[in-house]
């Protein structure tokens, strides 16, 4: 019954894609960061392996590029124990003129356990996921502007860590939040987990005009948005964005919306400062706040590893 | 004596390095059809490892540039539980003026056991072969307009799972001959396994005009050529073939020789129709023909794994 | 003590780092040395591997390109039993503005154990190893023209090999030594193990300003170079220096100081003659020298292998 129009619940309603934080239930993401739990202590050790998926195929389906992610995923299964295997995607039969769902129906035929995906459009893993056989399982790492839901898992995961419960917090996500779906994937995950109150930070003209149906509050100037905020998450400000008809000037962006070291005393004095990653220093965060005692920005870089093999294993029904 | 002038056999007769599907006996053929059944399952387990060749070194140098195809190699090395290194030939020291049988000879220092080898000029693979210690392995991966033997192997292989027998076959190869290694060593195993009849069927413009030694029918009309077929082979059109001086146009081609459901009915009614890959939907074949029931085009992908694990752990004498 | 200033060692003096030869001892250089003397023989075995970085995670940086080197650094750590993971860096956050010491934490966030750095900018690996965590080590694969030590480690076993001991030693460097990294660091390990006599010979636009100091000989004329040397280290003349400024023709340089049979007699008769490779035949090296029987250019491509799986376990204190 939980299955039903949920397309990444097998007819058990166990997770069987991960796609989106949208329409997962409070117990799935809660169970999705206490099996990551047990596995933040696998990097640390002298051995860093568990064989829970050994023999396994994960193909990482990079159809955007991004170095940085796909190597957690590659580091997360490989920690596994499975075989991962990138392929090229840009120089592939795709660029043949293959269709998407016949490369992947191809690569399925050669036994594959996992698809990690990314897509510049938005729903391709969703496509993907509707084609493939039961025992197949497809992750979404970063579909168009829709969602980005293991970045969302590690930043909850995160977020626990230091503040336990999600009852009593404000979370100010601010930035260019009309371009993120990290943004996107966050809100969802956190109006679950029971967040008191999520903010969006940022000029008009980066926040998109369909925030009231999700529950958050609009900010349009950095004071408001994270006054006695207790988790504050930059978002990464895309060179793109930074001149033409959406923002005048990065330096005015940071003026306004950049966090300093100043700025961040009008949150509370134990808050969190979160940070997708890449960072640009001096745009959307000082370099003193990057490196500063409350920036928990690589701990979310360490979480995410254990996030993504909690992931794999969970979906694999390892 | 077997091995006399025959550079895949060495001195004991055995397969050391498969270059070409020409100059096989049916013997040698039917051995990696056999061991490749034997790999079939391994696919299909929960642990999809076997340990044969554990700890081998297995290079694939592909001087023309394949995702698939390389691919399918590495995960066959991967599943024998061998090292796999992909060089990034286009970026390497070839390119730098180093000689081909330079950077062979460096790696093959490197302790190398296998060589898998995609080159787009004939011959490279045999030129690597006659240079190589004896107990390193040449594997053709496609050379040229010459031969992929690997690609016929597995053809073979779902011919012979679906027909069992080759004795009374009728096997039409459909479309561009001309530029094809597939078709050259099909020709070569079918013959050599006993086929009792195999066109080629295609324009005067796609075929080759030395066919008629290799003992092959030449059809130019697609009713002559796969009346009453047990096989059919559709060729991929080459995307730089479909207008110019060859052909007139991609959609003239398809009125002519593209396989349609009304067409096939020409064929016996339990006929298969197989593809190498990638497949042009709409220029060599329509859609629904790849996605009826008479379609083996994603078995042979699966097929395709297992022969390659064949081909490897024979040559590698494991 | 012996820790003080030098960023190679840890505080107990023993080696965290291989940046260079330069401020290494002769007892470090000749622990690597005897320790990739174990390693040799594991290329030899039927299972090419030993588990002593099993679960380790080596990450490959090469913010220049190099898919010759690379690879050796892949294979020695695969034999080791490390995972590897290559990052495209080209592609990577680098590009997207990320700084180079950004780049390195995130990856070190992710539980890193060995970064294999090559950089054009000379000092980066030291960079890197001054800022990472005591658990994380840095092998320096060449940055700019400063120092390449793991190939003249190679270059170091390779003459022990053949040699025995550096004591009685005439060793002769020919060709664009301004440029090699190599050269630098053949040259502090050449002097530290106690060569007889190191020659540094080219014409005098190739040749750097300072050798004095570095306790060698200069000469100008490859007669005198090469006179009754021991062993010939024939350095890579690199494309962009063939004309122009530095040099009038490569024609010119092979009539001067390129190594011919006939030149090659000057040195000893049980001279060998090395190359770090890729060759450059006929420019500063013809191919009868390349392949005859004085040439051990193969044997040091083999030994690369052992080298940098000596140095991996070394500085993982395996």
């Amino acid at each position: 019954m939980l299955a039903r129009g949920n397309p990444q619940l097998n007819k058990n309603g166990e997770l069987t894609h991960l796609l989106s934080t949208e329409g997962l239930s409070k117990d799935v993401l809660t169970h999705i960061l206490d099996t990551a739990g047990n596995f933040v202590s696998v990097s640390d050790r002298e051995v860093k392996k568990v064989p829970l998926l050994r023999g396994k195929s994960v193909f990482n389906l990079f159809f955007e590029n991004s170095t940085r992610t796909r190597t957690t995923f590659d580091i997360a299964a490989t920690r596994l124990s499975a075989d991962v295997y990138t392929l090229d995607i840009a120089r592939s039969s795709t660029a043949k003129g293959e269709s998407l769902l016949d490369t992947v129906a191809n690569l399925a035929a050669m036994a594959a356990d996992i698809f990690v995906v990314r897509h510049s459009e938005s729903g391709a893993p969703y496509l993907i996921a509707q084609h493939v056989a039961p025992h197949v399982h497809v992750i979404n790492a970063g579909d168009g502007r829709h969602a980005h839901p293991t970045q969302a898992l590690l930043d909850m995961y995160t977020i626990r860590h230091y503040k336990k419960d999600f009852s009593g917090l404000t979370v100010a996500i601010v930035g260019d939040v009309l371009h993120s779906r990290v943004a996107r994937s966050d809100i969802h995950a956190l109006t679950t987990l029971g967040a008191a109150e999520v903010r969006v930070v940022g000029p008009r003209t980066l926040l998109p005009a369909d925030l009231a149906p999700m529950g958050v509050r609009v900010c349009h100037s950095l004071k408001e948005g994270i006054q006695d905020a207790d988790v504050i998450i930059m978002l990464r400000l895309q060179n793109e964005r930074m001149s033409g008809a959406l923002l005048p000037s990065s330096q005015e962006f940071f003026q306004n919306f950049g966090l300093t070291s100043e700025k961040l005393q009008w949150a509370k004095p134990d808050a969190i400062v979160m940070h997708p990653g890449p960072i640009n220093r001096g745009v959307e965060i000082d370099s003193a706040v990057v490196d500063g005692a409350q920036s928990v920005i690589l701990p979310q870089v360490t979480f995410g590893i254990a996030v993504r093999m909690a992931v794999m294993s969970i979906v694999a029904g390892a």
